[in-house]
């Protein structure tokens, strides 16, 4: 155990902690990591957000396993975007968050969980291997998005 | 469904579809996508890696459900990797990784097992919420890290 927590110790400082233990004075700030953990999230959503979305509207074939494991991905990922919003990320450039959300907590939480609650249904349902309901389940999901997005997203 | 349906093919070709359905002449090649793909998709590790780390380290007290919860986290992402090597990142640039990864794909894809299989036991291990077989669980992780960064990844 010895070796190993120190070749792990040693990992810790160089690779695998971009974020979370930032020590340099130079390093990046909390809300600019948090920042960039939830764009990172958005992306990651987006990827598998992506085939589902060609499935569903007829880019290409339906399959049902790939769509249920892109559906699981985004019901995983889903609840994690809450932590990506802490007050440090206010007024940071290259965010694509409209200010108003700032005054609106309360509302742009209830969409997010509106997000984590359509995507959980949407994983569940694309197990089924049903292609309509899981298309119908899908832009549930995605209508969670845009209501979001229209309200508190910048173009 | 006529109208929600409308509204997510709205959302689909503006907001939601970052990744995956590339059409413009200058939208990023599929291989530009997935290195952003798999970009986000450590710094999400990063991100829960951190705070277990700090625990580990002995930098932050010991939170139980915390560590789980990270721990949950980064045995969601760790499968998620893989998809993002196709051949297509191949000498992109703005990437860490070093060539002899496609020379030696069984060994790297080997690594990348490690990963998944023992943050999967980290993951189980942390819910048992004993601190001393959750941080050997967190070392061991973090060596299956380092073990693929100092062969493949770029300083």
């Amino acid at each position: 155990m010895k070796l190993s927590s120190s070749l792990a110790i040693a990992v810790l400082t160089t690779t695998c902690l971009l974020a979370g233990v930032a020590q340099a004075e130079d390093a990046p700030s909390k809300g600019e990591q948090a920042l960039k953990y939830r764009k990172s999230l958005y992306q990651v959503m987006a990827w598998n957000f992506g085939p589902m979305g060609a499935m569903a509207q007829g880019k290409a074939p339906y399959d049902a396993a790939e769509f249920a494991r892109r559906a699981s991905r985004v019901a995983l990922i889903a609840p994690m975007l809450g932590e990506g919003f802490p007050a440090e990320t206010k007024g940071l450039p290259h965010s694509e968050l409209k200010p108003a959300m700032w005054a609106n907590r309360a509302d742009f939480d209830a969409k997010m969980k509106d997000l984590v609650d359509r995507s959980a249904t949407l994983a569940t349902v694309a197990k089924s291997g049903d292609f309509a309901q899981s298309k119908a389940a899908f832009f549930d999901t995605a209508n969670t998005c845009k209501a979001c997005h229209e309200k508190y997203k910048n173009d």
